[in-house]
């Protein structure tokens, strides 16, 4: 395990979904696609016991079936003992057969595995508008229940992956004077990231004991400060889904007041962590940029002044050509309704102030720029001049891949 | 001269700007750029007489010297000669010396010309954040006023010119009882077309007579059904700039009541044909796309559908691919904040009814969905069976040139 020094707990090695107590894992692949692909492609994760569940959806008004089964589940219960996920089929504008289809898979497993029905949540991400090959998946369920094991939380991250290059894992352990507890995590997601939805396919799970209301609430709150200020393409997905699982086996408890701030501060870093790998991992991106706005009239100006810059094409275009072309940056404030004096803008690259009073400081530094711009991790920081709000979104460059993946996805 | 039946007026073959009575025009190579090409980049349109003048600008809250230049002109005159026009630099972000630079581009022009202060407006196009080699410009305003001639038009339409790949002009002449009329037009735009602005730079000429203030009208009227339809990046600049000059030369006024619906027709006609060359030759784009939204509950939900799904990184880069990948547009539908019941939508390929009840008809469809799609031009329709109201607008596919020409711009 490796110190983390600046936030006083310790990253898991290796660790995922799994690393909390009594959370096991299994993947297989059941050739979702149809293509005859030995590709990991149905993933399940369960609890020994039963867990206090907490989730965000995606705001589209088109929600796939695993979305409208799950919120359906959610009237009823805040307890959960795990999820069935796959990938390479979305399940999303398929009707009716595409809600039984969800039904159906959270059915056998939770049959396979002697639950009670509505004791599982379902999650699928890959093409909109396919049926799951439901046939498959029954045939896959009962070796899937079978290989479920508290050493697969890494076999779980790559079989939710559709056209991620990386596996998105990550866990944090805290020692406190009644033991110690672990939050764990895994998410997929390349394309389709938008910060007005939940995020693409997250699961975080804890052996810290905490009710549901106050997993949700936490939730919400960790989602604003990850998921929901980094940005790829500014579309928006029909199955994006957050769901925390706490089971409590860690024998630490919430009850015990002194344990929250800790726990919200690592459980915020895990979301975080994953939120930026989602980034970095942008379809065709080779770039992970941070959007630093200040000195905006209110937050929610600061908010859409980032967000307007962060999902401009010429501005993500620039990034990839690392080119310190800053009118695009003002062009997209000046876009963005924000209000501001238009001849005090500021613009860093990194910590390079370049632009000030919305000119170029001097055309010299256009080379340095450059090589700051050169770097696959750097920040914007963009100075509105007009009060003394702010925020931080993330982004990433738009390549030529970009376009490759997304015209040629089904082939 | 072609006659275009279906609209009662002749195209002039090879018409543009300078098609109607008392317009000449002139353009120069003044290596704006700096990079001793010799590229046609001012650019010169006068009238004999002074003309009733209306303009549209940008919404943009960084507005270009020129654009700021002109904003004054208007608010004291709108009787205007004519403009001269930069391409290669866009003498936005340029501060105090930039304004300066506009006037003084504008006043060199005038004492040339003999004309008074303020009678010709501006325009710049290009990068952004550049100075203004007010001293080339200068150097070349004899050349310029001295080289106006009325077969100038194509070399005024070219000079305006940035990425543009096409020049694109056109012009319009309607015989009535008292004689015949012509409006002419020219414009630029290949990045950067968002409909919540004027346009990019487009100017139309007439012979007609009519008073600034309807024309001002007619220009709001016709750029809402041309160049406010029209999406390439969802980017917007700094610089756009529409502008009408109507000179009166014809002897035809729209005094007479009776020319006033053929010339509104032939007006946003000319404005449409434009605004269609605009996104036929988006930067990289291989297709033109019309998004035709029916069955919305209001016309405001019928629009905002429509551009998110023709701004969609994620729709526009599958129309490059030929993807009948119809859940993206049923997902950026969904993302839209449009109302409408997610199980009613229907989806046409061109005339290929694709998706009804947000089901695909037949998966043996995609064939020939594949068919369509590969055609430079067409429709895609979506009903949303919410209601009765409809919005029809312009895209093109994203292609891996349009990431190569923005990430290389400034090389």
């Amino acid at each position: 395990m490796k110190k983390d020094e600046s936030n006083g707990f310790e990253i898991v090695k290796g660790g995922g979904v799994c690393a909390p107590l009594g959370f096991s894992a299994s993947a297989c692949a059941a050739d979702i696609r149809g293509k005859g692909k030995k590709k990991l492609d149905l993933a399940l994760l369960v609890s020994d016991t039963p867990c206090q569940t907490a989730a965000l959806f995606t705001t589209n008004r088109v929600l796939a079936a695993p979305v409208r089964y799950n919120k359906g589940l959610f009237e009823k219960t805040k307890e959960f003992y795990g999820t069935i996920v796959n990938s390479d089929c979305a399940n999303a504008c398929t009707g009716a057969e595409g809600y039984k289809n969800s039904e159906k898979t959270a059915s056998l497993a939770e049959k396979k595995l002697g639950f009670s029905d509505g004791s599982l949540l379902v999650a699928s991400t890959g093409v909109i508008g396919a049926q799951l090959p439901i046939d498959k998946i029954s045939a896959n369920i009962p070796e899937l229940c079978d290989g479920l094991d508290d050493s697969n939380g890494n076999l779980f991250a790559k079989a939710i992956m559709t056209t991620d290059t990386e596996v998105k894992e990550i866990a944090a352990l805290v020692n406190t004077d009644n033991g110690s507890y672990v939050i764990g995590g895994a998410c997929k997601g390349a394309g389709m990231i938008d910060p007005s939805m939940a995020t693409l396919l997250c699961f975080i799970t804890t052996d810290m004991a905490l009710c549901a209301e106050e997993l949700q609430n936490l939730l919400k709150e960790a989602a604003e400060e990850s998921f929901n200020s980094i940005t790829i393409d500014g579309d928006m997905s029909t199955n994006d889904t957050l769901i925390a699982f706490a089971n409590g086996m860690s024998g630490v408890s919430l009850a015990d007041g002194r344990h929250r701030e800790q726990f919200y501060a690592a459980f915020k870093w895990v979301c975080k962590q994953l939120a930026l790998m989602v980034v970095k991992d942008g379809e065709g991106a080779t770039k992970l940029i941070t959007i630093e706005i200040t000195g905006a009239k209110s937050d929610t100006e600061a908010k859409k002044c980032a967000l307007k810059i962060a999902n401009s094409p010429l501005v993500k275009t620039m990034l990839s050509g690392c080119d310190p072309n800053w009118g695009r940056i003002l062009a997209s404030a000046g876009a963005s309704g924000a209000e501001f004096d238009p001849d005090k803008v500021s613009v860093w690259f990194g910590d390079l102030l370049y632009v000030k009073n919305s000119l170029i400081i001097d055309l010299k530094l256009e080379e340095k720029a450059y090589e700051i711009m050169k770097q696959p991790k750097y920040a914007i920081k963009v100075d509105l001049g007009a009060g003394d709000s702010e925020y931080v979104c993330h982004t990433c460059d738009m390549t030529m891949d970009y376009v490759k993946i997304n015209a040629d996805y089904r082939s």
